[in-house]
Protein backbone atom coordinates (compact mmCIF):
# COMPACT_ATOMS: atom_id res chain seq x y z
CA UNK A 1 0.00 0.00 0.00
CA UNK A 2 2.85 2.44 0.63
CA UNK A 3 4.81 1.61 -2.77
CA UNK A 4 2.27 3.92 -4.68
CA UNK A 5 2.45 6.40 -2.06
CA UNK A 6 6.26 6.32 -2.53
CA UNK A 7 6.14 6.78 -6.24
CA UNK A 8 3.47 9.70 -5.94
CA UNK A 9 6.51 11.51 -3.53
CA UNK A 10 9.58 10.65 -5.66
CA UNK A 11 6.96 12.31 -8.13
CA UNK A 12 6.38 15.57 -6.53
CA UNK A 13 10.41 15.61 -4.82
CA UNK A 14 14.16 14.29 -5.15
CA UNK A 15 13.08 12.10 -1.76
CA UNK A 16 16.15 10.15 -1.33
CA UNK A 17 16.18 6.51 0.64
CA UNK A 18 17.33 7.77 3.81
CA UNK A 19 14.41 10.43 3.35
CA UNK A 20 11.67 7.72 2.81
CA UNK A 21 12.75 6.03 5.77
CA UNK A 22 11.99 8.64 8.15
CA UNK A 23 8.66 9.39 6.18
CA UNK A 24 6.57 6.56 5.60
CA UNK A 25 6.83 5.12 8.84
CA UNK A 26 4.68 8.20 9.23
CA UNK A 27 1.83 7.33 7.54
CA UNK A 28 -0.55 4.94 9.24
CA UNK A 29 -3.28 2.89 7.19
CA UNK A 30 -6.91 3.90 7.89
CA UNK A 31 -10.27 2.14 6.33
CA UNK A 32 -13.10 3.75 6.18
CA UNK A 33 -16.96 3.56 4.99
CA UNK A 34 -19.05 5.25 2.41
CA UNK A 35 -20.22 8.51 4.19
CA UNK A 36 -18.14 8.58 7.13
CA UNK A 37 -16.57 12.02 8.34
CA UNK A 38 -13.65 12.13 8.91
CA UNK A 39 -13.56 16.24 9.65
CA UNK A 40 -16.61 18.08 11.10
CA UNK A 41 -17.02 21.41 10.77
CA UNK A 42 -15.55 23.01 14.18
CA UNK A 43 -12.86 20.45 14.57
CA UNK A 44 -9.27 20.94 14.46
CA UNK A 45 -7.84 19.25 11.19
CA UNK A 46 -4.72 17.39 12.82
CA UNK A 47 -4.70 15.10 9.54
CA UNK A 48 -3.17 15.27 6.10
CA UNK A 49 -4.58 12.56 3.85
CA UNK A 50 -3.38 9.98 1.17
CA UNK A 51 -6.11 8.53 -0.93
CA UNK A 52 -4.75 4.70 -1.76
CA UNK A 53 -8.28 3.70 -3.22
CA UNK A 54 -11.66 5.31 -3.33
CA UNK A 55 -12.70 9.19 -3.00
CA UNK A 56 -12.67 11.08 -0.22
CA UNK A 57 -14.25 15.33 -0.43
CA UNK A 58 -13.55 18.08 1.21
CA UNK A 59 -17.12 21.20 1.54
CA UNK A 60 -18.80 23.22 3.82
CA UNK A 61 -21.97 24.55 4.08
CA UNK A 62 -23.26 28.02 2.33
CA UNK A 63 -25.62 30.83 4.32
CA UNK A 64 -29.01 28.09 3.19
CA UNK A 65 -27.24 25.51 5.04
CA UNK A 66 -26.35 23.64 1.37
CA UNK A 67 -23.25 21.90 1.04
CA UNK A 68 -21.17 22.86 -0.86
CA UNK A 69 -18.27 20.92 -2.69
CA UNK A 70 -14.86 22.26 -2.72
CA UNK A 71 -12.04 19.39 -3.66
CA UNK A 72 -12.40 15.46 -4.32
CA UNK A 73 -9.54 13.30 -3.97
CA UNK A 74 -9.35 10.04 -5.68
CA UNK A 75 -7.00 7.05 -5.92
CA UNK A 76 -3.44 7.99 -5.36
CA UNK A 77 -4.17 11.79 -4.48
CA UNK A 78 -3.05 13.64 -1.22
CA UNK A 79 -5.27 16.41 0.76
CA UNK A 80 -6.61 18.04 3.23
CA UNK A 81 -8.22 20.28 5.17
CA UNK A 82 -5.21 22.72 4.78
CA UNK A 83 -6.47 26.12 6.49
CA UNK A 84 -7.61 24.11 9.53
CA UNK A 85 -4.28 22.04 9.25
CA UNK A 86 -2.27 24.89 8.90
CA UNK A 87 -3.31 27.06 11.56
CA UNK A 88 -4.73 24.63 13.88
CA UNK A 89 -8.13 26.20 14.80
CA UNK A 90 -11.31 24.88 14.08
CA UNK A 91 -12.20 24.30 10.83
CA UNK A 92 -15.01 25.59 8.17
CA UNK A 93 -14.52 22.78 6.36
CA UNK A 94 -15.85 18.79 6.51
CA UNK A 95 -13.80 16.16 5.43
CA UNK A 96 -16.26 13.16 4.22
CA UNK A 97 -16.01 9.71 2.30
CA UNK A 98 -17.65 9.52 -0.93
CA UNK A 99 -17.15 5.75 -1.00
CA UNK A 100 -15.10 2.80 0.96
CA UNK A 101 -11.79 3.84 0.74
CA UNK A 102 -8.23 2.88 1.88
CA UNK A 103 -6.52 5.68 3.26
CA UNK A 104 -2.80 6.95 4.84
CA UNK A 105 -2.41 9.82 6.83
CA UNK A 106 0.45 11.38 8.81
CA UNK A 107 -0.39 13.69 11.47
CA UNK A 108 -0.14 17.27 12.07
CA UNK A 109 2.63 16.65 15.01
CA UNK A 110 4.62 14.72 12.14
CA UNK A 111 4.46 16.34 9.17
CA UNK A 112 5.67 19.58 10.46
CA UNK A 113 8.71 17.15 12.38
CA UNK A 114 9.70 16.32 9.38
CA UNK A 115 9.38 20.05 7.68
CA UNK A 116 12.13 20.83 10.11
CA UNK A 117 13.96 17.24 9.48
CA UNK A 118 14.18 17.11 6.14
CA UNK A 119 14.73 19.39 3.22
CA UNK A 120 13.08 17.57 0.53
CA UNK A 121 10.03 17.20 2.89
CA UNK A 122 9.94 20.98 2.40
CA UNK A 123 10.40 21.34 -0.99
CA UNK A 124 7.54 18.88 -0.63
CA UNK A 125 5.33 20.91 1.08
CA UNK A 126 6.26 24.07 -0.93
CA UNK A 127 4.95 22.78 -3.97
CA UNK A 128 2.00 21.14 -2.89
CA UNK A 129 1.33 24.45 -1.12
CA UNK A 130 1.87 25.93 -5.21
CA UNK A 131 -0.26 23.47 -6.32
CA UNK A 132 -2.67 23.64 -3.69
CA UNK A 133 -2.93 27.48 -4.26
CA UNK A 134 -3.22 27.37 -7.90
CA UNK A 135 -5.86 24.83 -7.66
CA UNK A 136 -8.08 26.91 -6.22
CA UNK A 137 -7.28 30.20 -7.72
CA UNK A 138 -8.39 28.29 -10.96
CA UNK A 139 -11.42 26.92 -9.75
CA UNK A 140 -11.98 30.37 -8.74
CA UNK A 141 -10.82 31.91 -12.40
CA UNK A 142 -13.83 29.13 -13.58
CA UNK A 143 -16.33 30.14 -11.53
CA UNK A 144 -16.65 33.90 -12.59
CA UNK A 145 -15.46 32.93 -16.51
CA UNK A 146 -17.26 29.57 -17.29
CA UNK A 147 -21.00 29.41 -18.07
CA UNK A 148 -22.35 26.21 -15.95
CA UNK A 149 -21.98 24.13 -19.38
CA UNK A 150 -18.11 24.93 -19.98
CA UNK A 151 -17.37 24.17 -16.57
CA UNK A 152 -19.41 20.66 -17.09
CA UNK A 153 -17.77 19.95 -20.07
CA UNK A 154 -14.07 20.40 -18.91
CA UNK A 155 -14.93 17.84 -15.79
CA UNK A 156 -16.03 15.15 -18.04
CA UNK A 157 -12.91 16.27 -20.40
CA UNK A 158 -10.18 16.20 -17.31
CA UNK A 159 -11.75 14.55 -14.85
CA UNK A 160 -14.64 12.28 -15.76
CA UNK A 161 -13.70 9.63 -12.37
CA UNK A 162 -15.73 12.56 -10.92
CA UNK A 163 -18.88 11.60 -12.89
CA UNK A 164 -18.84 8.15 -11.81
CA UNK A 165 -17.81 8.93 -8.57
CA UNK A 166 -19.65 11.65 -6.72
CA UNK A 167 -23.61 11.42 -6.73
CA UNK A 168 -25.32 14.10 -8.66
CA UNK A 169 -25.98 16.21 -5.60
CA UNK A 170 -22.08 16.23 -4.84
CA UNK A 171 -21.22 16.98 -8.24
CA UNK A 172 -23.65 19.55 -8.96
CA UNK A 173 -22.42 21.55 -5.63
CA UNK A 174 -18.99 20.86 -6.93
CA UNK A 175 -19.52 22.47 -9.84
CA UNK A 176 -21.95 25.12 -8.57
CA UNK A 177 -25.05 24.58 -10.20
CA UNK A 178 -28.40 23.27 -9.15
CA UNK A 179 -29.04 19.61 -9.68
CA UNK A 180 -31.42 20.20 -12.22
CA UNK A 181 -28.82 22.00 -14.73
CA UNK A 182 -26.98 19.28 -14.18
CA UNK A 183 -29.64 16.47 -15.24
CA UNK A 184 -30.23 18.97 -17.73
CA UNK A 185 -26.21 19.02 -18.94
CA UNK A 186 -26.07 15.30 -18.73
CA UNK A 187 -28.83 14.42 -20.91
CA UNK A 188 -27.87 17.20 -23.28
CA UNK B 1 13.62 51.91 2.16
CA UNK B 2 14.82 48.54 2.73
CA UNK B 3 14.78 49.37 6.40
CA UNK B 4 11.25 48.20 6.78
CA UNK B 5 11.18 45.69 4.35
CA UNK B 6 14.13 43.68 6.85
CA UNK B 7 11.68 44.50 9.49
CA UNK B 8 9.05 42.64 7.61
CA UNK B 9 11.44 39.90 6.73
CA UNK B 10 12.33 39.35 9.90
CA UNK B 11 9.29 39.28 11.48
CA UNK B 12 7.71 36.32 9.16
CA UNK B 13 11.24 33.80 9.49
CA UNK B 14 14.00 33.73 11.56
CA UNK B 15 16.59 35.80 9.35
CA UNK B 16 20.29 36.06 9.91
CA UNK B 17 22.50 39.35 8.88
CA UNK B 18 24.13 36.95 6.65
CA UNK B 19 20.76 35.44 4.89
CA UNK B 20 19.49 39.39 4.49
CA UNK B 21 23.29 40.36 2.96
CA UNK B 22 22.15 38.08 0.02
CA UNK B 23 18.20 38.72 -0.15
CA UNK B 24 18.31 42.36 0.49
CA UNK B 25 20.34 42.99 -2.86
CA UNK B 26 17.96 41.31 -5.09
CA UNK B 27 14.99 43.87 -4.43
CA UNK B 28 15.11 46.62 -6.69
CA UNK B 29 12.92 50.11 -5.67
CA UNK B 30 10.56 50.88 -8.76
CA UNK B 31 8.08 53.75 -8.52
CA UNK B 32 5.02 54.06 -10.39
CA UNK B 33 2.39 56.62 -11.38
CA UNK B 34 -1.95 55.83 -10.17
CA UNK B 35 -3.05 53.40 -12.70
CA UNK B 36 0.03 52.30 -13.66
CA UNK B 37 -0.49 48.86 -14.93
CA UNK B 38 2.25 46.44 -13.87
CA UNK B 39 0.95 43.06 -15.39
CA UNK B 40 -1.34 42.78 -17.97
CA UNK B 41 -3.94 39.87 -18.12
CA UNK B 42 -1.75 37.49 -20.58
CA UNK B 43 1.71 38.28 -19.77
CA UNK B 44 3.51 36.17 -17.37
CA UNK B 45 4.31 37.54 -13.89
CA UNK B 46 8.21 37.44 -13.44
CA UNK B 47 8.07 40.39 -10.69
CA UNK B 48 7.67 40.09 -6.71
CA UNK B 49 5.94 43.42 -4.90
CA UNK B 50 7.08 44.39 -1.50
CA UNK B 51 4.62 47.91 -1.34
CA UNK B 52 7.06 50.18 0.70
CA UNK B 53 4.51 53.13 0.35
CA UNK B 54 1.07 53.53 -1.89
CA UNK B 55 -1.11 50.45 -2.92
CA UNK B 56 -1.12 47.88 -5.32
CA UNK B 57 -4.45 45.62 -6.46
CA UNK B 58 -4.96 42.34 -8.54
CA UNK B 59 -8.25 41.29 -10.23
CA UNK B 60 -8.99 39.66 -13.22
CA UNK B 61 -12.49 40.31 -15.59
CA UNK B 62 -15.53 38.11 -15.14
CA UNK B 63 -17.47 36.72 -18.22
CA UNK B 64 -19.25 40.14 -18.46
CA UNK B 65 -15.84 41.99 -18.95
CA UNK B 66 -15.97 43.59 -15.60
CA UNK B 67 -13.47 44.10 -13.18
CA UNK B 68 -13.32 42.08 -9.85
CA UNK B 69 -10.62 43.03 -7.60
CA UNK B 70 -8.98 40.02 -5.60
CA UNK B 71 -6.28 41.37 -3.24
CA UNK B 72 -5.15 44.77 -2.53
CA UNK B 73 -1.69 45.44 -0.94
CA UNK B 74 -1.17 48.38 0.98
CA UNK B 75 1.82 49.62 2.62
CA UNK B 76 4.42 46.98 4.06
CA UNK B 77 3.01 44.27 2.29
CA UNK B 78 4.23 41.56 -0.12
CA UNK B 79 2.57 39.84 -2.82
CA UNK B 80 2.08 39.51 -6.45
CA UNK B 81 0.10 37.71 -9.15
CA UNK B 82 1.19 34.03 -7.93
CA UNK B 83 -0.56 31.67 -9.72
CA UNK B 84 1.54 33.25 -12.70
CA UNK B 85 4.73 33.96 -11.19
CA UNK B 86 4.92 30.27 -9.61
CA UNK B 87 3.94 28.58 -12.91
CA UNK B 88 5.19 31.02 -14.86
CA UNK B 89 2.90 30.78 -17.51
CA UNK B 90 0.16 33.52 -18.74
CA UNK B 91 -1.34 35.29 -16.01
CA UNK B 92 -5.54 35.76 -15.49
CA UNK B 93 -5.01 38.54 -13.33
CA UNK B 94 -3.62 42.10 -13.65
CA UNK B 95 -1.88 43.72 -11.17
CA UNK B 96 -2.79 47.75 -11.14
CA UNK B 97 -1.67 50.66 -9.03
CA UNK B 98 -4.08 51.99 -7.03
CA UNK B 99 -2.37 55.14 -6.62
CA UNK B 100 1.16 56.67 -7.04
CA UNK B 101 3.54 53.60 -5.32
CA UNK B 102 6.84 53.19 -4.06
CA UNK B 103 7.66 49.65 -4.50
CA UNK B 104 10.43 47.06 -4.10
CA UNK B 105 10.44 44.36 -6.43
CA UNK B 106 12.13 40.71 -6.55
CA UNK B 107 12.70 39.26 -9.81
CA UNK B 108 11.16 35.29 -10.15
CA UNK B 109 15.27 34.41 -11.12
CA UNK B 110 16.07 35.80 -7.72
CA UNK B 111 13.41 34.53 -6.05
CA UNK B 112 13.71 30.75 -6.89
CA UNK B 113 17.57 31.22 -6.86
CA UNK B 114 17.10 31.72 -2.78
CA UNK B 115 14.75 28.94 -2.75
CA UNK B 116 17.89 27.27 -3.31
CA UNK B 117 20.49 28.83 -1.92
CA UNK B 118 18.76 29.96 1.63
CA UNK B 119 16.93 27.46 4.13
CA UNK B 120 15.59 30.25 6.06
CA UNK B 121 13.90 31.99 2.60
CA UNK B 122 12.37 28.35 1.83
CA UNK B 123 10.33 28.83 4.88
CA UNK B 124 9.55 32.54 4.36
CA UNK B 125 8.34 31.29 1.28
CA UNK B 126 6.42 28.72 3.02
CA UNK B 127 4.94 30.83 5.64
CA UNK B 128 3.70 33.10 2.69
CA UNK B 129 2.42 30.37 0.58
CA UNK B 130 0.32 29.08 3.86
CA UNK B 131 -0.79 32.96 4.40
CA UNK B 132 -1.88 33.10 0.98
CA UNK B 133 -3.96 29.95 0.45
CA UNK B 134 -5.13 30.59 3.81
CA UNK B 135 -6.58 33.86 2.84
CA UNK B 136 -7.99 32.97 -0.30
CA UNK B 137 -9.88 30.31 1.50
CA UNK B 138 -11.17 32.62 3.95
CA UNK B 139 -12.30 34.84 1.08
CA UNK B 140 -14.19 32.10 0.01
CA UNK B 141 -15.91 31.16 3.00
CA UNK B 142 -17.14 34.81 3.66
CA UNK B 143 -18.70 34.84 0.44
CA UNK B 144 -20.39 32.37 1.24
CA UNK B 145 -21.30 32.77 4.55
CA UNK B 146 -21.51 36.03 4.99
CA UNK B 147 -24.03 38.75 4.00
CA UNK B 148 -22.63 41.56 1.62
CA UNK B 149 -23.50 43.76 4.88
CA UNK B 150 -21.20 41.61 7.02
CA UNK B 151 -18.55 41.48 4.28
CA UNK B 152 -18.68 45.37 4.43
CA UNK B 153 -18.42 45.75 8.05
CA UNK B 154 -15.69 42.85 8.30
CA UNK B 155 -13.92 45.19 5.65
CA UNK B 156 -14.48 48.43 7.72
CA UNK B 157 -13.41 46.70 11.01
CA UNK B 158 -10.00 45.30 10.08
CA UNK B 159 -9.44 46.90 7.30
CA UNK B 160 -10.28 50.42 7.32
CA UNK B 161 -7.53 51.88 4.97
CA UNK B 162 -9.20 49.88 2.05
CA UNK B 163 -12.33 52.21 1.98
CA UNK B 164 -10.04 55.69 1.77
CA UNK B 165 -7.34 54.17 -0.91
CA UNK B 166 -9.82 52.49 -3.10
CA UNK B 167 -12.78 53.92 -5.11
CA UNK B 168 -16.04 52.77 -5.04
CA UNK B 169 -15.99 50.54 -8.11
CA UNK B 170 -12.82 49.20 -6.83
CA UNK B 171 -14.38 48.54 -3.27
CA UNK B 172 -18.24 46.96 -4.55
CA UNK B 173 -16.12 44.44 -6.79
CA UNK B 174 -13.42 43.63 -3.45
CA UNK B 175 -16.20 42.54 -1.87
CA UNK B 176 -18.76 41.06 -4.35
CA UNK B 177 -21.30 43.58 -4.74
CA UNK B 178 -23.07 46.45 -6.70
CA UNK B 179 -21.62 49.75 -6.50
CA UNK B 180 -25.05 51.08 -5.77
CA UNK B 181 -25.26 48.24 -3.00
CA UNK B 182 -21.66 49.85 -2.00
CA UNK B 183 -23.20 53.62 -1.31
CA UNK B 184 -26.43 52.15 0.16
CA UNK B 185 -24.34 50.54 3.21
CA UNK B 186 -21.59 53.59 3.31
CA UNK B 187 -24.49 56.07 4.20
CA UNK B 188 -26.82 53.22 6.31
Amino acid sequence: MKDRLEKLLRHVSAFDDADLEKILPCFKPKSVRKHTLLLQTGEVCKAFYYVHTGCLRTGFLDRNAEEKTRLVMTDSTIGTALTSFISQQPSFEFISAVEDSELLYISYADFYQLNKACLNWTYFYQRMLEMAYSYQNRRIEQFVTLTAKKRYEMVMRENPLLLQKLSNKELASYLGIREETLSRLKSG
